[in-house]
């Protein structure tokens, strides 16, 4: 997916957000917007948005030599998201379909997202997840036949991570494939993007007990196949089934022409509109 | 008030509407948005948001060859707001204080912001303020007290308007003002800008029948003195007190130590920060 115009509010805001989370000063702030503002003519709207959301995140480093700043908020996310994985567990246990039943947590575990600033957020958005049905007016782009399906056939499956948090919901649908006999290789990025998920919180979220997990190679949002390891594109050239979770690896690969499912909560309007689905909208859709 | 960093993305926002608005390709679209990022660098945070919004007024005037964008929701918030006249007077008519309840429908009527896109949106807005009562809760800064008694004090009265649309609810106290003998001078900006009333909608809405109607000489969404004519200053500098209605003026005049009273709705987080209350709130506060 390109970059529309419409993102570049969004850049500006994660420049101050993330900027303010590394402990930079008023003036640096400033200058780091600054150097963003100096980014925006000459940057190639054909790219996906992860690809400038990269060149910010270098930016934020350089100036503020934090590299990691969402380091509390990412552990504080995993330890929440785990505290209801019994929970978690007891509902796909208790489902008459329990591949749907995982596949919806882990969809729905993509509320995880960096704008969560504070604890009683999450809490209270994991409160509503178990609170709501997952209701139909919402999955309107919900393949779930052709998926199931295809999981059927497929012996190995590539599972492209994306949140902190957000994992442990993943956890429960990678638990759930190796039920099915799947052998399961989540991938997870290499560098500090935002608050998406690296090895220490695969590990810290138990992913490592049942899944192969690797690191992509990403630095960025998503996964940018160009600056991924030599290892994960042949992985990924080479997987029968290829479960991409989040808007950020939405982003950056439906241009690919892989089995790619993609699972995601439409919370942005330029991705819900690219995707031709309501904002807020739960989505399963094979590209 | 200063331009916060949180601004930013609220300019980025302003210029790809306006200039969808104004037919812009999207061509067109992009250069505009690179000139605003390269004015970004260089812009002094100590000017107030509307110096920014006028600068990019000037460059979608300049790239697109329109002058007024907003001219069609203009003339539409004009007639929807005129529709409701009568029921807003009776209103008035009705209640046991009737400067406080015209004073709450001026306020109201500052839910009509460029954000309106739709007469559908604008026609709900209005709806929703006939049935709600002006709720304690939203009213925390609401010194109507003092504004009364300095009301009853003046003879003169200069009332600085905001949006289309909003002045039909400036009529309504303009018209109490007037009933209770002051003299009242109503001040429009003097070029497009977003869409704030011009003389035009002065008239269009009734606002010369009670009050005199002048030209500020502002091109900005704001009162910026130093851009506002001779004979505005003047008065500005004499008036016994001044009603400035809208956040735009507030963010223009708050260093002003003339006897200003702002009457908004605080919809910005930023401003609703700087004068102190929460998130849409109703404000009536003397500086």
């Amino acid at each position: 997916m390109r970059t529309y115009l419409e993102c570049i509010p969004c850049f500006f805001k994660q420049a101050i957000n993330t900027s303010k989370l590394a402990g930079a000063s008023q003036k640096t702030q400033k200058e780091i917007v600054n150097e963003l503002a100096r980014l925006i003519p000459n940057f190639p709207f054909n790219s996906t948005p992860p690809e400038m959301a990269r060149l910010l995140h270098k930016i934020i480093e350089r100036k503020t030599k934090k590299s990691d700043p969402f380091r509390e908020i990412k552990k504080k996310s995993n330890k929440l998201a785990l505290g209801i994985y019994p929970e978690m567990k007891k509902r796909v246990r208790k489902s008459k379909d329990k591949l749907l039943t995982a596949t919806e947590i882990a969809i729905a575990g993509n509320i995880i997202d960096y704008g969560v600033k504070s604890s009683l957020n999450i809490e209270k958005e994991i409160d509503k997840l178990f609170k709501q049905d997952f209701r139909k007016a919402d999955k309107k782009i919900f393949d779930y036949e052709h998926f199931k399906k295809d999981i059927k056939k497929s012996k190995k499956i590539l599972y492209i991570g994306d949140n902190t948090g957000e994992i442990v919901f993943d956890r429960i649908l990678v638990e759930e494939l190796s039920r099915l006999g799947k052998e399961v290789i989540f991938a997870v990025r290499s560098k500090p993007a935002i608050n998406d998920a690296l090895m220490e919180d695969a590990i810290d979220c138990g992913i490592d007990k049942t899944a192969t997990v690797i690191r992509s190679g990403s630095d960025a949002p998503g996964t940018i196949l160009k600056y991924c390891t030599k290892s994960f594109r042949k992985l990924f050239k080479s997987a029968e089934l290829i479960i991409s979770k989040g808007q950020g690896n939405y982003e950056t690969l439906t241009e690919s022409t892989r089995p790619i499912y993609f699972l995601f909560k439409a919370k942005c309007p330029i991705i819900a509109k690219h995707v031709g689905a309501k904002l807020g909208s739960t989505i399963l859709k094979k590209m």
